[in-house]
């Protein structure tokens, strides 16, 4: 199936905001923030960007892909560790400028790549007129220096 | 109190994903994302940016405060339009380049400048080889054209 998006540009606000037309509004770079979440619960499991072609992919196949802004490449969630990622549903907010992915998260269970379920397993905390970083007590699913082998 | 943050880049990579050191990295713009949603449930209501002024003003305060990109100012969210957010709790992702802020929605519970509880009010599907959006049948909490008078 061919995967075809409205130009953000071509639709006025109103349009964009209350409209039943699907135009992402990628950014000067070409990318869009997508939010991902574990079905049914939720939880948001980390945030990452997507390309057109990467939304493309992802829409057409089921599976979760990104642009990786590190390496400039798209980037098939889980090709490396196994965490692949099932796309169970996707949301979009008022200007469309954010994508939120309901996903089921395969393979461990882990969708950070320090091996845990979610990269948002910091809490920040203010303590002695500090703000510091409390770590949740939930152990890693996998080591990720036996994941990612270098 | 005042509120001290941590140079990013004065940190290795260890440091930031593992550290309790809170080091939120600033982009180009001097913004970092924040992904605010209802303490309890969990619920995505909105994503916007912080500057730094936001983000210790929101510590300081424990009221949320953003960086609004198109009117290029500091942003007390609900100032026109009583939907003031209460900071409960905020986590960040490994590489401390996004904040997720827990808060409790003032006002009539509407996060969103449409007048409903959350931006994320449509859901993305494919119907006939099309991607169209599907507006939740929830209600619009208030009118944005009373609220927000021009």
């Amino acid at each position: 199936m061919a995967i075809t998006f409205v130009e953000h540009n071509s639709l006025d606000a109103q349009q964009i905001e209350s409209g039943e037309q699907f135009a992402p509004k990628f950014d000067a770079a070409g990318l869009i923030t997508a939010i991902t979440c574990e079905a049914g619960s939720g939880q948001i499991l980390m945030v990452a960007h997507m390309n057109k072609r990467a939304l493309e992919l992802t829409l057409q196949t089921g599976i979760v892909h990104y642009y990786s802004r590190s390496r400039a490449a798209l980037w098939k969630k889980g090709e490396t560790s196994g965490e692949i990622q099932k796309l169970v549903g996707m949301r979009t907010d008022c200007d469309q400028d954010v994508l939120q992915l309901l996903v089921e998260q395969t393979g461990r269970g882990a969708a950070c790549h320090t091996g845990r379920k979610s990269c948002f397993y910091r809490q920040v905390v203010i303590k002695n007129d500090a703000v510091l970083l409390k770590c949740d007590e939930e152990p890693p699913v996998f080591d990720p220096a036996k994941v990612y082998k270098k």
